[in-house]
């Protein structure tokens, strides 16, 4: 029984691995070069390969194998049982195109933040940037804010588990220097990066509140430092932002502290 | 042997149905009724949840189940792996912008056209349209258009299995007229559809061709009746959506009959 247990789980994760060993560096793999890639032996491959694309995942031709759009699927049923993701697209549309730059929406998994949303104006960063792209937490403003309200275990755990690992030589790699940079976040209300990550990208990121005034998400708006510089993102940038996070969040249902609904003594607020 | 080889693509299979279950009308659904929507046993449908919980796909908590941001890097692997989908996002967002319409890529898949990029406005669909969405393709413009240029056998091969379904009052449901419906579309060069989707819901759509000629993708743009209609659509939306068309087709490598690349006689059109 708990061979059996072990079995179906094997070839689950198989699977999976399978699906995962197609990317930019390998389109289009021969069954050998997936086998290389996922250390599964050739007939073990090749037996998922057929169920893969007996399921419609994947097809081969000419010894080649290649991705089909079916794949899709299963993240779009993410989004689909995601509100946030389609009340959200408006608002990025609209920060793109007053900013002139590529605007994010992106959530914690693990030690990474992954992108849930994106209106990409132009590549920036090294990396295809698309929805799905994962990079880490620590490197990035997007991380940095849904660190910041995160419970502090949360912040040990990405710590541990990331080790902070340099991408540039200005990413913070001394927790307590790290730990300092979440405060300043808490203190300002959103975050700044600056060639954490990758040599020339700035970014910038706010909180998305739930109703509950949870931060559920992180908005970004990023940059590179031949467009744009520190200041010119503080002064043009960083207001637009925030208005988009503020209207995300109302969106979810979420009124901040500061707003006339909750002040019921200024009401000629509301006339604003 | 046979029953071995059974049993992997059956759980790889089973593994799929479960992640699939989870949609916008079940977001957090229990484990009875992810059961109930696989058709699989509650102990088949326990095993599965703890694996895919193991790979980090899914999670539970208080008897609930909700799909992880994780399930996205699939699709993006996807995404990865087609250039055509990172050339293609400042097109869609340059057309988006000046039609103030969602844009859209997509390619078919079956009996569908699935959406593999896109740069959405507003809502017009009564579903979620998001990266992955498919729907039918004899009903779209998206579809026509890579009909129009298919093999007749992928022709025959998606009136049969599709029974051309009526969508609407006015899907075209008649195999003759539909290819002359598709005729018309290969003379024009781009196609239109009206509320054969859905009521209400205009598209227009052009072919995006690779460097050989062939069309790899459709690119959309979509309104609906209560903002525009097929003469404004036609004046106004067409000539933006042919040129970004072109424009992403060039980027491909893609040389246009009479463009003027090909004519060697005008060699004054380049300097325009």
């Amino acid at each position: 029984m708990a061979e059996n247990d072990r079995d179906h789980i094997q070839s689950i994760e198989r699977g999976f691995a399978v699906l995962l060993a197609f990317d930019a560096e390998r389109t289009n793999p021969t069954l050998a070069e997936i086998a290389a890639a996922t250390r599964l032996s050739r007939p073990a491959v090749r037996r998922i390969l057929l169920t893969l694309q007996r399921l419609g995942y994947v097809k081969g031709s000419d010894g080649r194998w290649a991705l089909t759009p079916r794949v899709l699927s299963i993240g779009q049923h993410y989004s689909a049982s995601h509100a946030l993701i389609e009340i959200v697209q408006p608002h990025l549309l609209q920060l793109a195109e007053r900013t002139q730059e590529s605007a994010s929406l992106a959530t914690l998994d693990g030690t990474e933040v992954v992108y849930i949303a994106r209106v990409p104006v132009r590549r920036i960063m090294s990396i295809n940037v698309s929805i799905g792209t994962r990079v880490p937490a620590h490197a990035t403003s997007m991380g940095r804010v849904l660190l910041a309200w995160a419970p502090s275990s949360e912040v040990d755990r990405v710590i541990d588990e990331s080790g902070l690992r340099a991408c540039t030589a200005r990413t913070i790699t001394d927790p307590g220097r790290f730990r300092q940079a979440l405060q300043e976040v808490r203190d300002q209300g959103w975050a700044l990066v600056n060639e954490e990550l990758e040599d020339g990208l700035l970014s910038v990121s706010a909180p998305i509140r739930d109703q509950s005034g949870v931060v559920v998400a992180a908005l970004a708006s990023s940059t590179s430092s031949g467009r744009s510089n520190v200041s010119l993102l503080c002064q043009e940038v960083v207001p637009l932002m925030l208005r988009t996070a503020e209207r995300i969040s109302a969106d979810l249902g979420h009124r901040a502290a500061g707003s006339p609904v909750n002040r019921p003594g200024v009401s000629g607020d509301l006339k604003g």
